[in-house]
């Protein structure tokens, strides 16, 4: 398994605002109760060898030969759901790390594809592309009215989840982004953290998402959930004109300051730091050799933290020896000031 | 005048806990009413050419040729008092500036000697041979049963104030200041702000002083002050035995990121990093090239950041430009990270 963060987000340099973009679709075989029903586990061994024979260069990794720290490092990536990491069985992952096939998540099979600087269509067709090559070999539990059907009904019709990762500190800061998130609601779509839902949305990283699945054909849910993304953007740009004062010069460079010394970061605090040094460096105000907003974030999450401790002994992920850790990740990063 | 921070403490880069040291000797002329009851000039003028005799080597200043901000950083530099920088008329002050005497303070002299490693019996003398060669010449107001009379009965007797800044950061952050601070009290002695009566001590800063000037010999005074002076300097170093942990690694550090970084710098939060990062060196948990604490301390304090702003314009002390100045002043010092 690779601990490193993937080529993709290594190379993620140049981001601003919009972060990463990731098409999720849900399907599930005809005729086979639905994974929380399942009694066995030949239909999903079946499915198993299906996909491996679609996708040839798909690294396949039994759930069961991975440590709950290997698992937690796949949610980090979101190569993974928080929920398969805990019930799954079976997960096919490219080479790239930028696309997974999860067998046994809610749904039978959950096809995704990630990337940066990738417009959501291209990720749409990549997913889509998958889905075509298997749907010409299984049949799909499907509903002439309502589409594809799904374990959770929030899913049915499309099963698709269309997400667009969004770094907005100034709509944060000044507090507008809890209307946006109001109104967003009111179209089918939501803002939640970046691990999905109930997560808090830290260092001011949000995912914009659609809710409603069915009733709409996947290109209008992209195309809207597009606009609506280029407006949050907008918002955002507006928002960071009011914030050009020397009290947000102050604030970003004092954050640099922080990541550059601390001995003790908490994730909540290294996240609002880091949000702060991405936000002064997109302002001109800062320069940090090297910085990847979307790595650096990826890896002061308490997986890859508990990684660098390389530790066996009982470990609290928010205790004083991952505060330590992610500290220490941090001054290595910024150059061990 | 020199706009500078004065040599003695340029040099003072080696101090631990034990910082600056300073004798005053109070004395006033028979049969001429105290400072604030003379009537006219010609009494201290004709003191004032006394002591350009005896003093040759001293610069005479005029206090009126002096404008309110070069008074304040003659005041910053502990070679006039802020009661004298109001109401003074002349001062002498040797070359080193690490001598003075006010003319037409409180009382009609004020002779004072200070510096940094320098034991107070040695500053004593120095303030001493100043003090008998002028008594040579001139009539002392003195009473063989209280001693030397001065304008205000706290300096009765023998007129001195010995006083030795301590650097006091762990007793500060265990609060066990404060019972040394009632203990002192009741032996005579007072702990209070680096800059006199009435200043708050910042950057744990203090001024050991002692309150009774009568009915003790003046070396009996300074063997006393001596005595609870070290017993200050054990307690605070048996204090920093148990601050030796994680958390004021963290702590240290941060505060020599934010002194780094920052835009803005009140001088509270100035003086509070500047004292953690002495700390931080003391404790060998941080180096800092070129870390002068005596001297940045006084570079950081009022009057000297409004010289650094160098502007006639309208200057709040306490304002944006004074707090940006500051932090500009600390950035550059700290080698403009």
């Amino acid at each position: 398994m690779n601990r490193q963060t993937s080529s993709w987000i290594k190379n993620a340099v140049n981001t601003e605002i919009e972060m990463s973009s990731r098409i999720r679709l849900a399907r599930n075989i005809k005729g086979v109760p639905f994974t929380h029903m399942l009694e066995d586990d030949e239909d999903l061994e079946a499915l198993s060898g299906l996909v491996s024979k679609v996708l040839p260069d798909y690294g396949f990794t039994p759930m069961k030969e991975l440590s709950v720290q290997d698992r937690a490092i796949l949610v980090e990536k979101h190569l993974i759901s928080p929920n398969f990491a805990r019930h799954g069985t079976r997960v096919f992952i490219n080479n790239d790390e930028d696309a997974s096939v999860m067998l046994g998540e809610e749904d039978h099979l959950r096809i995704q594809a990630l990337g940066v600087n990738i417009p959501l269509e291209t990720l749409y067709e990549k997913a889509n592309r998958i889905d075509d090559t298997l749907e010409a070999r299984i049949e799909y539990a499907f509903d002439e009215q309502y589409g594809y059907l799904t374990a959770c009904p929030t899913n049915i019709g499309t099963g698709m989840r269309a997400s667009v990762m969004l770094h907005l500190p100034a709509l944060t800061a000044t507090n507008k982004i809890q209307r946006f998130h109001n109104n967003l609601t009111r179209f089918g779509f939501t803002l939640r953290g970046i691990y999905g839902e109930g997560s808090e949305p830290l260092g001011s990283v949000y995912q914009l998402s659609n809710q409603v699945t069915l009733g709409f054909e996947e290109t209008v849910i992209i195309n809207n959930l597009n606009e609506l993304k280029n407006r949050l953007i907008e918002e955002e740009r507006m928002a960071r004109e009011k914030l050009k004062t020397i009290d947000t010069l102050d604030a970003v460079s004092r954050s640099l300051g922080i990541l550059g010394h601390a001995y003790k970061l908490s994730l909540k605090e290294a996240s609002m730091h880091l949000s702060n040094v991405k936000l002064g460096i997109d302002l001109s105000y800062i320069e940090v050799e090297g910085f990847n907003f979307q790595e650096w974030f990826q890896l002061i999450q308490p997986a890859f933290v508990k990684d660098r401790l390389n530790t066996e002994t009982e470990y609290d992920s928010h205790g004083t020896a991952a505060e330590s850790a992610r500290a220490a990740i941090m001054r290595e990063l910024l150059g061990g000031e």
